[in-house]
This record gives C-alpha cells, structure tokens and sequence, in this order.
C-alpha cells in the first residue's frame, strides 16, 4: 500500500479524452491512482470492492485505447466498474456513490452516457453489445467499436453462451473481453471454467503451431518415399491445427490469449493490435480480484463488498451485533442445516450465493448436500426439478430479482408437475443499495398467477423457521418462501419448528374499525403503524395472511364480513400483487369494503437505503399511520 | 414406402420388456413398422411428424438397451415422442394423440411412468436429467441410468449450456445423446451448430492420433539428432492431441461419436459398450429429420407438423382457404414488411420461429432486415434492447408461452432503461392441441406489473395492424402487442395504417344495464354473447379496452360512474390479469360496481380444439352469455 504516493495525474483526467493525452509510461500512474482512490473511498463509504480493483488497468486501457463514449464498452455485472466512473467524469461525486440521490451502484444510461447498458443482472453483455454492433453496421456507423467485458464467473449464465452462439453467426465486429479471475461472488464452479482452465495451460498448442512449421520447413533433407508420407502427415496436422480450435474459434470467434490483465501497457497495445480487425473477436485476460490491495487479494469473497475498513491495515470495522437480532440469511442457512439433519431426502442448491444467501453453512457442514450451480437461476430450478421428481425435496435458493430468471422453469418445470421444490426467495423486497435491478418486488404478482404453487413469507424468524420446516413435510408440492435481505426482529430466533398449516393466516391484533392485512416482515413496521394509530384512538384489527397463495378465505371471510375499510400492506408492486388477491377475493364473493392498497408504486425504485426506500414509497410505519387516520375519517 | 409390407412384431409389444425379448436382428424390422405406424396414423391424425421418424432406430435401441421405466429417459422437447409413446403402452390410444382428453401431445410424467418429465419447451433435458441421475446417486440407485435426449436445435438454448456446464463439474453417470439433424422447427443456426459441423467433419482427428502412433514407431531408422527433435514434436503432439479436446471433452464430459442414428443395430451396441461407463458422457448422433418419408427428408420444416396427407402420395391434404379471414401470423408477417419498407429503423427477430410467426416473409423479402438467433428467447430480448439502444427498433416475435423465459431479460434490459423495442407476444390465449406447455395464459398478468411497458391486444387483423403502426412510431418505448395463433375474423385485412392513441379503448355498442369489457380477440365472442344477451332484452354496453397498460381511465371512469354491473372477459388467467387490473381501478378511485371476471381458472388446462377449451374454461359465447344473464338476474 503506497497511498502516501501522490502522482497526481488523476487531477487532472475529467474524462477518457484527457486520459488520451497522456503517454503510455504514464498509465501504470494512473492505474496506481485510481486504485487507491477506490481503496481510500470504499474504506469509508462501503460497496463493492474487490470486482474494481481486479480491471483497473483494463479499465485504463480501454478508455486509452477506445473513442469512448462513441465506442461503447458494455460491463457485465456493473459492480466492477468504480474506475469507469471515475474516469467518466464521476470522480467528483464518488463519494455520493450508492447512496440515496448519489451515484448508482451500477452503470446506468440514465446517469451517464458512458455508460452504455443497465448491468445489475449477470451475463447480459454479449448479446446487448452484439445489439450495438449489429445496430451500428446497419446505421453505417463503420467506425463504432462495441466492447462486452464479462467475468469467468458470468460466463456460466446460459445468456452469455446465447449471446456467443448467435455473435458467431451474425455479421459483426464486436470484441468480447473475458475478464478471468476463477471467481463470480464465490469461487467459479462448472464445466465452462475447466475449459477455460485448460486452454490457459495450452498455450503449448500455439508453440506447437510454430514447431510444426519449422519441421515441414527440414523435410526436405529427407528420401522421396519418407518425404511423401511426412507431408501427408504434415497436411493432416495442418487440418487438425485448423479443425481442433478451442471452442471460441469453432464458433468462429478469434480468440486471443490468455494474457496478464495487469499489465496495463501490454494490454493497451494488444487492444491497439486487435481493434480494427473484423469480425468477432475474445480476448482471455488472466486478472487478480482485489488486486493491489493484500488482504482482498488474498480472500476476495470476504472482500467482494467488505463494509468499512481501515485502508492501512485492511482491518475490516465489524459492527458489533450483540444483543441484535439475526440476519434472515442466518436463521435460514442454520435451519437449512437443522432440517437437512432431520430429512435426509433435503438438498440445498444456490446459484453462485452460498455465501450471501448463507447456503455456505449447510456446504461446511455436510458437503454432500448442496450443490453450488454457478450464475445459472434457470438450471438451478430446472436441476431442482429433476431432483424432486426422484424423490429429493431441494432448497432452491434465489434472490427474488434473479429469479425472475427462472420464471419459466418454475412453471414448465416444476409448477405442471407439482413438485416438491423449495423455493427461498432471499432479498425479497426494497433490498437497499444495489438499486432498481436488485429490488425483489415482483416476486408476488408474477407468482400468484401460477397453479399449484404455495406461497408463503414469514412476519419474523420464528416464522421463517416454521415455513421452513412446514415446506419440507410430505407431499407439498412447489411451495415459496419470500424474505428479505438483513435482520429480523427478534433476537432468540432458535424457536421449535412447528407446521404452519398451508393457507392458514392469523390476527394478530383485535379491532373493529379497519382491517389492515400484511403480508411476511412488512407486518412489522404496520403494526408500529396500529400502535400509533390506536393510540389515536382508532380500532384496528391486524391480520398476518402469511400464504399470499393459497389465501385464508375463512380469514378473508371474517374480514370480508366484519370490516367496511380494509389497508393491505406488501412490500413488492402493488400491480397484481397481494392487494390485488384481496380486492378478487372481495369481489369474488360480494364483499365490498373500501379497499387501500398499500406497496410499490408502478415505478422502477432508485437505490438508497431500505429506510429511505421505505419512506419514498410510502410502506413506512409513518406512512401506514397516515393512511389508517385518512382511512378512519374518511365517509364510505 | 412399404406399409403394405406388415410383419407384425409390433403387435406383441406392448411394453418395452416385450421389445427386450427380440433379438437384435429383429430390430431393424420394429423400426419398420413403428415407421409405418406413424406415417399411418399422422397421415389422418395431425400432430408433429418429422422429429418422431427421425428417433424411430434411437428409440428402441434406448428402450432395448435401458431398462425403462427403472433408468430414465428425458426427451428435450416431446414432438419427437410418437415412437416412445408407442412402444410403451399406448399404441392402442395414440388415435387419440393430440384430442381432447385423448393422449397429451408431449410426454407427461401424469399419463404415463416412461414419461419422465414435461418436455414442451426446448433445452431443459439435460437440466431435469442430471437432477435425476443426482438423486440416483443420493439415494443409492447405483445401478439407475439416465439419458437425455436433446437435438441439436435445442443446444442453441442457454438452459442446455447451464446443464453441461454443471454436469461436468458434479458426479453423475448421466448420458447425453445428442441428436444432430442440423434442424429445429426451422433450420438450425448459430456457433454451436457450427461448431458440431466441425466435429463431424474432424473424424479426421481420430485417425490422425492412429497415424501419429504409427509415425512414433518407424522413428527408429532416423539419426540420433534428428530422433530427439522428433521425440520432442511427439511429446508436443500428445499433449496437444491430449489438451485440444473437444468443448464436451473440456468440460469433462467423454464424448463418442458422431455416428449414425439410424442403424439401429450399431447404436444398440455402442449403448451398451458405454451403458456402464463412470461418469458424465455425450454421444452424437447424426439423424435425418422426417427419416423414411421422403418428402418430409426433403423438406422438414414443411413436415414438421404437416397437418392431414396422403400416405402414399405425400401429398398434404391443405384446406381451402379462399373466402376465409386470413392468419394473424400472416398479417403480421405481411404488415411487417409494409412497415420495414417505410421505416428502415425496423428489425425482425425471432428465436427460431420465422416460419411460425411468419417472419420468414420479411426474410424473403429483406434478408438483412431480419434475424433468427436460434432457440435463445432471453437473448432475442436482451439482443433486441442493445440494438434499440442504438437507435433500431426491433420487432421481437416471441410465443407467449416462450417469452416466460424472457422475464427478466424484459424488466432488466429492457423496460429500466425504456428501450423501444416491439414484443410480438404470438401464440396468446389457449393454443389448443399443444397443451398447458404452450398455452400463452399468464402473459397479462405477469407484464401488467412491469413499470414502463405499454400493453396491447388487438380484436381483429385491422386492430393489429394499427397497434403493429402505433408501435413502432418514435419514442414509444417497450411495447408489447398479444395476438392467438390461427385465423382472425375480417377478410378484408389491409386497411390502411393509423395510429391508435396509447392507452386508448373504445365503446363497440351501447347498453344501460351492464358493461361488458373485453381485451382481444375473445371480445369476438363477447359481442356474440352479447348479441344473444341483447335478444333477451338485457341492455349491455361492450367496451374493447385495447390496452391493458397504460389502461383508459376516461373509459373506466364512464363504467364506474354509469353501471353497477360489470363484466371482464379476457384470455388470460384469472389471477392478476385484465379483470383484476379494472378491480384495482374501481377500488382506487371508489367505485364499487359489482364485477365478474371471466378468464382462464387457476389449472394448468390440458389439450384439445381451441373451441373445446374455450367452453371447458367458460370463456366461449354461450358461458358468457349466460354470466351475463346470471349478473343480470342479479341484485346488487
């Protein structure tokens, strides 16, 4: 760590045209710059950390080489791209980044026109880039250069082996950059990261083009008869040198490398070297995750978004969490465990989150049962699927915004069949920080419409324990647990695991003035509201529905008879989604309460913390409050 | 053509135990005869025809070599199914195949236990069958084999490619057979199909590692320097043939082949060879698709699903069509043209449907206007958003039933950054003969929640080509237009292009007494309801609502504030669709009319006519005149 070491350079780079004037000696200064800029930034405003580090110089390179914004570079994942936005014109603002009104956590066109393409979701680059090229050959924009930057890791979503199959075929001079790093959050796993393992070994192969050459070249010292069999020979190693391409080149895709990421002025040339050639093309770059800064070198799954830290010493500033209630992510991964050693028909399968979904404790602790698929949601739940039809009850767990992903997997491949698959659905709800790509907030309106799905989410822990275990009895078909990122609220989570009965809601509070109905953790912050309110002195009645499918009809009933003005509460979109149950519900059976529908508005949610989010959207407990006094004085 | 020539073995094979007892000589005749079957009863009978004849040798040499239904077979996509359904205990029923409670179109694990899993979206086998072979593993079916059958069309899909890439990395015996016909429904295209023409043509690559063995042993009547350098280059050569695998080989999948699909005899011995072999394998076939029938090997898109023909003759038996309403596949194909012709801003894009949504008419016409990036809907979309980016604007055609693959590629790549890119949604509403794979029912419901997007569906041909106009007129941003498969109801369907105001309904006829509000071509049935409904002397007024979002709220204000009685009637599911959309807005601005909505239960609905569906799920003119008739027998 040489952050005493000030060149000050960067001062004077706005944007990439000032990065252009500046020769190729003085980039490894830049490159030295901007990384501790992201280190002394990330050390007091938290985010992803370890991603950036790993492509500053291609970063650099890029930008160098590349008539940026007119060329387009499009991330792949956009946690990577802190260097971008200091270079393009963001460095100002940096440290507003992810916070509420600041700079996105992500690229986003809307913010700036360097930044090409939304990239919340993993493996999208190829194909939207293959869009641009393709857009700029038939608007006769010849000089456009479009670049996709994707990770190892990303390389594993089916998307990105769509984009590559249909770049291979269509006309186009796009230039993929693999950024190799053997890591997507957590390690890289599958067959695709072998393969890109041993073409790094085989750089014999391209010695061996070489070699061959030189020995057809002292065949001719050799006799007639000796001389017409080696060239035979020769002539099918020729065609084997040509035939036996590694996979890039057979979909025919040139392919360069691998080369060392980090050496900005070899990158830059070899950008410079490749630019201008036609037609698809990959470049295999080797990099480090959290290189330059040790302790993320060393452990970059601690250091892929590490919280504060000290930026001399890489001490990581934990929170003191004693005495605090337990991240759902706690309470689900040690349940997992608890169930697994009590029905060993459970498996476990994530998505490349073991450790953000916290799968990692059930991996520890019984190895054999759980299966890490790398970045592939729609595998994950199709794979999940073929389980269960032979008798294993899979946990399938997915952040709610990537299972989007899977939608048709659940319904073709496991919802027509009922099958017995857990689906988890983590980050269920406003998730904070990582912004419009990452809310979970259309998890209920895009599942309720599917037959044969259960679908619950907990108030609290002890009902997130309790789904948990009631999913897993025998014979319950596809069942759904949405809950969200971060803590509970209760601090001795460890509660018996009892049986929820499916489609079995409860009241929680007694009133009979208004009827507010929440579903899963939402609840909380409605029942702060009824406290307030009833201090008021409003009666409310408050009702947990806790299974969005199949609805409690003997609750909704009772609310249905009782209750002529009824609040729903939800944490996702308020367009078809548990509200929306409600009214049909009412509607279906000739009740007619005045209805408030309380949830996401129909916008896409900026980033910011879960508090603010709550606050704008108006799902808060002030907010709540307001509408049940509005609700009370209201004539119906 | 032989179908004269009966020799019956047929007729004692009910089961495959039954096929297992002939001998391998007698093999080649079943083939025969199975062959005959299908040509016979396809000829009368419609349903998919060329993928069956070209697995009719694969078929029985799979259930001749494994012993189903204990080992597992996974066909990827069931039209290739017939000679399977066959053979295993339904030849007595397949005269039913395809009707109405007759037997389903794709394999259904419901209907029978050879049938492993549901198979009527592309690519999902390999998935499915590695969780089988897991859960073989987990609970100690050591001696259970499982086979994927995927074609190599399907291999365009990201799920195939998510498969493989963890089949490789997780301890499984699963076989891969992949059936290589250079087809989907449409003829293949794409890297990976480029890449497995390479393959095949590098048999080469086999002999070669022959040759080079043989070159090693004569290298001892060369001098002694020369004998180093050569020992050298042989070294080299080994482990370049060692490293140079194949992308299967690569990712630690053994790979066999290719050979010959349809010489029943060899397949069944190669199976067995690799039968009990450890750990992940592929074995590639080549296959003609339509084997057997010479006009369907001579055109297989043609002959994919023929409809009735001579059995002898090959003659297609096509109805008359003078007089009739013309497809809606045709005037989307034809209006396309019309509009790429005015505004070269437009593109077609199609995942490998050109000849079933009729986008092949703007490929004829405008071959660089139009592309078909295989079977990859998530990457059509995303593809799509980066050409609209840059300023195209494409028309993605997707069934609907298929686009559940494209949620999040719609949300995140398209509908964030309000890109103007036109979503052909073919196929909506109740397919028919396909069955609840590809019934396009939940469209509506999970689009409605998208911010962002525009909704469309239009009543008839002219409806569509307005909304096709307005859609790609400037800065419309996402645009979604639904329309059903088959025949719409005008014959006069050019009428000229004008723009139909986003969000805009309109009134068909007036009423007094109730308000009828329909989406779509189903509003057709509804104004016959109606017309009956009005005979009864019940005042009703029909409202055609067009857009589903952003929806009409002067239109809806007049049906709140005019009628107490209201009817929805949509083809979509009932649960968050259209219906539930009019409930929110009558809710939200106090309106408390009374409100039926008619749409498609909360079942996956099985196959028949379209017309035996309608009235199965009470959609059609009869039930919703009487719903009309009940609401207006009705106090409110």
């Amino acid at each position: 760590m040489e952050n005493e070491q000030i060149h000050n350079l960067l001062k004077f780079i706005s944007y990439p045209e000032d990065l252009r004037k500046l020769t190729l000696n003085e980039l490894p200064l830049v490159c030295e710059e901007l990384r501790q800029d992201i280190i002394k930034e990330l050390s007091c405003n938290p985010g992803h950390f370890a991603a950036s580090l790993g492509v500053v110089e291609l970063t650099v390179a890029l930008h160098y080489v590349y008539n940026t914004p007119y060329d387009r570079i499009v991330w792949d994942v956009g946690h990577q791209a802190y260097a971008h936005k200091i270079l393009t014109g963001r460095r100002e603002v940096f440290s507003t980044n992810r916070k509420f009104k600041g700079i996105r956590p992500f690229p986003s066109p809307e913010e700036s026109e360097y930044d090409t393409f939304t990239c919340g979701h993993a493996s999208n680059s190829i194909s939207a880039a293959l869009g641009m090229a393709v857009a700029a050959q038939k608007k006769g924009d010849r000089k456009r250069h479009v670049i996709a930057v994707i990770g190892d890791g990303s390389m594993s979503g089916g998307l990105a082996f769509e984009g590559l199959n249909n770049a291979s075929s269509t006309p186009n001079n796009l230039l993929i950059i693999l950024n190799d790093n053997n890591m997507s959050i957590d390690r890289s796993v599958g067959g695709m990261k072998e393969y890109l393992f041993n073409l790094t070994t085989s750089n014999r192969y391209n010695r061996l083009r070489f070699e061959a050459s030189k020995m057809l070249f002292k065949m001719g010292v050799l006799n007639e008869s000796r001389r017409k069999s080696l060239i035979r020979f020769a002539n099918s190693l020729k065609s084997m040198l040509a035939q036996q391409q590694n996979i890039f080149e057979g979909m025919n895709i040139r392919y360069f490398g691998p080369i060392n990421g980090h050496d900005v002025k070899n990158l830059t040339r070899i950008l410079h070297d490749i630019k201008d050639m036609q037609g698809p093309k990959i470049l295999h770059l080797h990099t480090i995750k959290g290189k330059g800064f040790e302790p993320a070198e060393k452990q970059a799954t601690l250091w892929h978004a590490p919280g504060k830290f000290d930026p001399q010493t890489g001490e990581r500033f934990v929170a003191n969490t004693n005495g605090m209630p337990p991240l759902f992510q706690e309470v689900f991964g040690n349940t997992l465990v608890e169930l697994a050693s009590m029905n060993d028909k459970i498996i476990g399968v994530t998505p490349a989150m073991p450790t953000g979904c916290s799968m990692n404790i059930l991996m520890d602790k019984m190895p054999d049962k759980a299966f890490d698929v790398g970045i592939a949601e729609g595998h994950a739940v199709t794979f999940s699927g073929g389980m269960a039809k032979d008798g294993l009850i899979p946990f399938c767990n997915i952040y709610s915004s990537f299972m989007q992903r899977a939608y048709d997997n659940i319904i073709h491949d496991v919802a027509i069949q009922k099958l017995h698959v857990i689906f988890c659905l983590d980050r269920a709800g406003l998730v904070g920080e990582d912004g419009p790509t990452h809310h979970g907030v259309f998890d209920m309106a895009y599942l309720r419409p599917i037959p044969n799905l259960t679908i619950a989410s907990p108030l609290d822990e002890h009902e997130l324990r309790r789904m948990m275990y009631t999913a897993q009895l025998p014979d319950k078909g596809p069942f759904v647990i949405r809950y969200p990122r971060g803590r509970g609220s209760l601090t001795d989570w460890e509660c018996p695991l009892e049986e929820i009965p499916v489609g079995k809601g409860r009241k929680l509070t007694d009133g009979n003035e208004i009827a507010v109905i929440t579903i899963g953790p939402i609840g909380k912050a409605a029942a702060e509201a009824i406290d307030m309110a009833t201090k008021e002195g409003i009666s409310i009645a408050h009702y947990d529905l806790r299974y969005l499918k199949p609805l409690d009809e003997e609750l909704l009933h009772e609310v249905g008879r009782q209750f002529k003005k009824v609040i729903t509460v939800e944490d996702g979109v308020i367009k078809g989604g548990m509200g929306s149950a409600v009214l049909e519900f009412m509607s279906d059976n000739n009740y007619y309460p005045h209805v408030k529908r309380i949830g996401i508005p129909d916008l896409f949610i900026e980033h910011g913390s879960v508090q603010e989010l709550h606050s704008l959207c108006e799902i808060d407990a002030p907010a709540i409050c307001k509408a049940i006094i509005q609700m009370h004085n209201q004539e119906v």
